[in-house]
C-alpha cells in the first residue's frame, strides 16, 4: 500500500453502545468503602480473549554488529487522534493467544523482524479513570546482521505503518522532537518509558 | 472518611452514549492514505476544557533532610478495574485551568503537599487505538522538613486515596511487588516510567 494522500476525518457521529462492534460503554453501580451506593461510567473493549488482557506493547532493543543499540518505534495514522502517533509496536491479543505469542506475532507483522522475548511485565491498567483496558509490556531483543536488508512487514489491508530506528542514546530527545511536529503525538506509555530512562541518566537525586 | 468495608460492584449495565454524562462513543468516518473510506470507533471524554488536554499526571520527587529521595504514589479503588490502582497523583484539567495550575491543585488535593513544578511534558496520547484521551506529565519537587507531620489531603466527598512514599532506589521493584498483590494493578504510565528508570540503571547496552 502506498501513501498517496493525507488521511482526513470526514464525519463524526455519536455511536450508541448497541450499534458498536469494538467498544462499549458500561454503567457500573458499586458500594464504596463507607457502604454508600455510587455509579461510574466506563469504556470497555468487546474483544478481550482468554489471556484476560487486551493488548501487548513490545519494547524492543535492536542489536547490530556495527551500529549503536537502538529501538524501533512505529508511526501510524490513528483516527481517534486524527494524528500520527509514535508508539512501540503493539496490538490486541487474539482470543486463543498467550501474551508471548501475541508479542512475537505483532512484532513480526509491524516490523518484519523475528524477536526473542526477554521479559513480560505484570498486567497494567491503560487509563484507569476512564476504561478497563489493560495491557502487558514485552521486552524483546532482535539480533541484526551486517548489511541485512530491512525485512518486509506483514500488514493487514489498510495498515500503513512507518518504522523508525532510534539509537537508545537519543531515545528521549527524539520523542520530544516528534512531539513538536504538526499532527504528531507520542503515546503516553512509550513517552513515560523514555522519560524514566532519561530521568535515570540525568537525575542527581540518587 | 474512614474505610469500613471493601468496595464491590453491584451491577453492570450497558450504557448508551445518549445517557452518559462523562464519556461517549463516537463513530469516525475517514479517508485513509489511499483515498479509501473507512470507519473507526472511539471512546471520548465529554469534559475537555480550554487547555485542550484531558488530564495531568504528577511525577514527583520528595526531598527530605534525612531520608533518601523518594516519590509519592497514590492507591485508590477504581471501579473500571474493580481493583485498587497504584498511580502517580493525577486528575482532569478543569475548564478554566492551565496544566501547571491543575498539577499544583491536584497534587495538593491528593497528597496535601505544596509542590514546585520542574517541567511539563509534551501532550501524550493515553490509549491511541481506543480513545482520544490525552494528558501531560508534570514533574514536581517537594521539599520536606525534618519531623513535619504528613499534611491533610483535600479530597472530594467519596474519595479515599492512600498515600505511599517509595524511595527512588526501590521504585521499580516496589511496583512489581504491588502487581503481585490480589486486586491491585499498577497504572501503565507509572509502570512504564519506572520500567524505563530501572532499564537505564540495569541495562548493559549503552
Amino acid at each position: 500500500m502506498s501513501k498517496t494522500q493525507e488521511p482526513a476525518i470526514t464525519k463524526v457521529s455519536d455511536l450508541e453502545t448497541r450499534d458498536a462492534k469494538w467498544i462499549a460503554l458500561k454503567k457500573l453501580e458499586f458500594t464504596d468503602q463507607t457502604g454508600k451506593s455510587r455509579t461510574w461510567e466506563v469504556a470497555t473493549r468487546k474483544t478481550r480473549g482468554q489471556a484476560g488482557v487486551d493488548a501487548v506493547a513490545i519494547g524492543n532493543i535492536l542489536l547490530h554488529p556495527s551500529h549503536p543499540p537502538a529501538t524501533m518505534v512505529v508511526i501510524q495514522y490513528r483516527p481517534p487522534l486524527d494524528a500520527y502517533t509514535v508508539e512501540w509496536p503493539a496490538g490486541l491479543i487474539d482470543a486463543d493467544e498467550t501474551v508471548e505469542q501475541a508479542a512475537v506475532r505483532e512484532f513480526k507483522e509491524e516490523t518484519g523482524y523475528d524477536c526473542r522475548v526477554v521479559s513480560i511485565s505484570p498486567v497494567q491498567s491503560a487509563d484507569p479513570g476512564m476504561s478497563d483496558a489493560n495491557m502487558q509490556m514485552a521486552m524483546v531483543e532482535v539480533q541484526l546482521e551486517e548489511n541485512a536488508p530491512l525485512p518486509e512487514q506483514r500488514l493487514d489491508d489498510g495498515e500503513l505503518i512507518e518504522r523508525v530506528t532510534i539509537p537508545l542514546a537519543d531515545f528521549y530527545e527524539r520523542l520530544v522532537e516528534y512531539s513538536k511536529q504538526d499532527r504528531m503525538i507520542v503515546a503516553a506509555k512509550l513517552f513515560h518509558f523514555a522519560a524514566g530512562f532519561h530521568f535515570a541518566r540525568t537525575q542527581k537525586y540518587i
